[in-house]
Order: C-alpha cells, then structure tokens, then sequence
C-alpha cells in the first residue's frame, strides 16, 4: 500500500504508446509478495529525450520500453547489452551509477532472452525447419533469438511484400506471403496480431489446420487470450506448443531481476503472471 | 497498495536535498483515505533540469519542492503563482496540460499561503508589533506573509548580521543580534533552528521566559517536536500560539488541494497529519 512508500522506495517505470496494466501489476505483485521496497508506475511520454534525463536525473531504477520507443531510445542510453545490441531494439532500460555518481544507463531486450530461454526449455531442436509469420519488431526479435538457438532452415512469411522481404534479406531467408509449401515436421511460429483478443483477427487461425497436424510444435507469442486459437488447434493436435503467456511473463521476469537482482521462485513468479493477466 | 496502480494512476513527486517522508506519508495517506488514483513518492536530485524535464515528460502531476532547489527551479518554470512570484521563492509545482498538449509548470509557495491562513486563522491582529528571528529562506516566506497580511510594525533579530540586515532592509524592518529591548504584547516568531529535535538547540528557547511572559502571542516556526520549548513556555504562560506543525500540515495540504483539486475534511487533514508524523 502506498504507507508502505518512503524515501527509500526505488521506482521502476514504462514508456510505451499506449500503457496497459500488465507490467504494472506484474511487478508491484511481485514486490509486495517479496517485501521489496520498490514501486511501478507505466507512463507515456511525447518528448522522450525528456523522460530519459527524467529517469537519470531522479534516479528511476529502471524502465520496460514498448513501441514506439524501442529503437527511438538507443540514441540516450550509455551502453547497449548484447541482448539489444543484436536487434537494436531495446525494452528494458537498467539505470545503475557508476563509480563518479553518473547515471548509467544500459539497454536490454528481454523479449529476445526470454525467447532463446524458452526454446532452450521446451527442447526445440535447432535442426528444426521454421515457419515465422510476421514482420514487425517482435517478429525481428524472434528471427533473430532463432538465429542466435541455431536456427538455420527457416521461412518468413509476411502479407506485406515490402516489410517481409526485408526481414527476410537481414536474416538470410526465402520470403513468401502464405503458407503455401511448407516442410512437414516444421516448427511454426505466429508473431502477427492473428488471433489477439480485441483485435480485428481474433478468431483467425495463424497457420491452416493442415499445417497444425503435420507441424513439429507450434509456438504463437499472442500473449491474449491465454489460449489462442492457434495453441488450441495445436494442443487439439497434441503438438507440442510454446504461449505468448510465457513469452511475456518470462520478459517481464528477466525485467524484475534485472532491476531488483532478485530471482523469485517459479510459483511466485507464476503468481505474479496469473495476477498481471487477471 | 501497489497493487492499486495502474496506468491511470497520477504521480506526485518531492524534490530535496535530503528527502524526508512526511509529504510521502502525509499525501499517500490522504490518497488512500479519499481513494484517489494517485501515488507520491520523494526524490533527490543532481540534474535539477533534467528532473524537472522528467516532470514533464512523465506528466508527473506535481511536485514538492525543498532546498535547495526552492529558487534554481524557477528558470524551468513557466509560470509563477502570487504565492511565489513575491518570494521569488517555490516550494510547490503544478503540471498542468495547456490546450495544445504541452505541459504548463506552474510555480506556488505554500508555506507562504499557510503563514497567511494560520495568521488570519488565529485572529492575530496586524497592528500588533512582531519580533521575527531568522534569516533564512524559511524566515523570508513568514517576514512576506506578515507583511502582505498588513503586519509593519516589526524587528528582525538574527546572529547573522550579513544576512540579518540583508532580510531586514528588504522588508524595511530594523535588525538587532539579539532579543534585548523587545516591546511588550509582541507577537513572537521563531524562524530558527531553535528548539528543533535532532539539532544542536534542542532544550533552546528561542526567546526567553521575561519576552514570553510579556508577549502577546507566540509563533513557532519549528515542526519538530510538536511542542517545541518555545511553544511549551509559551503554553505555560497561558500565550495563543501557532505551531511549526500547523504550519508543515496546512502547506502540505494546500500542496494536495493543488494536485488533486479535493479538499479533505478538517478531520481527513487532521488524521494525515498526524500519520505524517508517526
């Protein structure tokens, strides 16, 4: 409660376009359930450079980036982790001080982390051929977190010519605009806004049927609903999957460590996950 | 609780020197008890421009202001209220959003406000004589009040003569080192250190028991203890006096009137107050 707020109590932030409640809830749940004197606050912002002297210049602790700031803040960070530095693209900004007393900041991407963590869990051979839907930033972070597992054989396929091609020639890969001819055993990967809860494509299966029941293991990073129409078809199939559920908990995770060096135990991190959705 | 944030949530901030957490104790706590969307939190700062940047950038709604920053602050103002534009002296900024979208920061002095109030409050009467000791920022905002509350008769008594005299010829006042010679039925105001817990003066009276017996009311600037000796003697010798905490507590109500547009209840206020203080 905010009684529980004093002098000491470190702030941790957002900027992003359109603030949601998930971060939020996230890591205050976390901070009470770990008596950490921390408090989370999401903003938005017109004048990024701003905001930035504003996290330096309070001493904020740390900040989650979300479009439309993810490359637009690179330029007033100190030091890039190779995490962001890949994708120049960064959501997790970690203000330290350095030895003079000056702020430091240093840029992460979690999304990427979180991604090579959960190929690594769910034992996602790299051998696998891969099928990735999308061109936008999270779709570059995913390619690029395939790139770095070992991932090598792999199709992008993107509606828009322009942004899928170019995607495409960065990572090395054949571009197409449909599933057409895909490689059974393949795994498939949405990283479009099909199937998001609130979204026009809500009902809308990123990947036919066809390919589900002949695909390796689906992994789809809507993160909402829970269950998309694309896990649903794929557990129906008994595939093994990968959720945007997870994805976006275990970035805000990486987030919370990041900022407290603290690493909660899985149940109160899952707490805290189920707590940020609800 | 934190978990009351969300993104909705507006954040009052304090900037100091050396922050304390009676404005965080005192504004959370009236946050709580009015069930306002609304967090406080206190901050120092190396980066004055860059902190008052992140004010607006952040959209941080207001801020608190101590020394030393009362003055250096007023350059990244837009505005200043009559409060402050007097003084040349802030203690209080309001953000506020013009038509265009840009952020208005706009300067108030509520300690200045509270002197005012206190003194129309308590019925002292402008024509009494008054004996002001202090030379300080704190010292200037009381000399102010008095004077645009048509007080003229008076006498500045500081140790300082540098800074005595400089105080004294600003509001046309003669000033004396010491408390020799005072007229009798004064009003007597202690702007000092004097008094105060944790400092050197602790068991000082400010004025001595011979001015106090004669006085024809007391004003004790100090906050800490609520009942300072000057205030104590002065009770004891059946004098009405006003108290420093009158003075933190009005301030810092003004202060949430101005954030928040609401006025708490005499009892609302009161029960802050006293939390702020526990």
């Amino acid at each position: 409660m905010p009684h529980r707020i004093d002098r000491d109590t470190r702030l941790c932030i957002s900027l992003s376009g359109r603030p949601s409640n998930i971060g939020t809830r996230f890591h205050n749940h976390l901070y009470e359930a770990l008596a950490l004197n921390y408090v989370y606050k999401a903003f938005t912002t017109d004048d990024l450079p701003g905001a930035i002297a504003g996290i330096r210049a309070l001493g904020i602790r740390g900040c989650g980036v979300s479009m439309p700031f993810k490359e637009a803040c690179i330029p007033f960070l100190d030091d890039l982790d190779p995490s962001a530095a890949g994708l120049q693209s960064v959501n997790t900004i970690v203000n330290d001080t350095a030895a003079d007393g000056r702020s430091l900041l240093r840029g992460y991407n979690t999304d990427y982390l979180a991604v090579r963590t959960l190929l690594d869990r769910h034992d996602v051979s790299p051998g696998l051929p891969f099928a990735l839907r999308g061109s936008g930033g999270m779709a570059r972070a995913v390619l690029c977190a395939l790139r770095d597992s070992g991932f090598t054989n792999g199709t992008l396929i993107a509606r828009n010519e322009a942004t899928g091609r170019r995607l495409a020639d960065e990572y090395s890969l054949p571009w197409q605009p449909d599933t057409t001819g895909l490689a059974d055993g393949s795994l498939l990967v949405n990283v479009t806004p099909l199937g998001m809860a609130g979204g026009p494509d809500v009902d809308t299966l990123a990947f036919e049927p066809a390919l589900i029941a002949t695909a390796a293991q689906v992994f789809d990073v809507v993160a909402m609903p829970a269950e998309t129409p694309l896990i649903r078809a794929a557990r129906e199939s008994g595939k093994p999957v990968i959720t945007g559920a997870e994805v976006i908990a275990l970035q805000a995770l990486e987030q919370f460590v990041l900022y407290t060096g603290i690493r909660p135990t899985d149940e109160q991190a899952a707490a805290a996950a189920a707590y940020s959705r609800a």
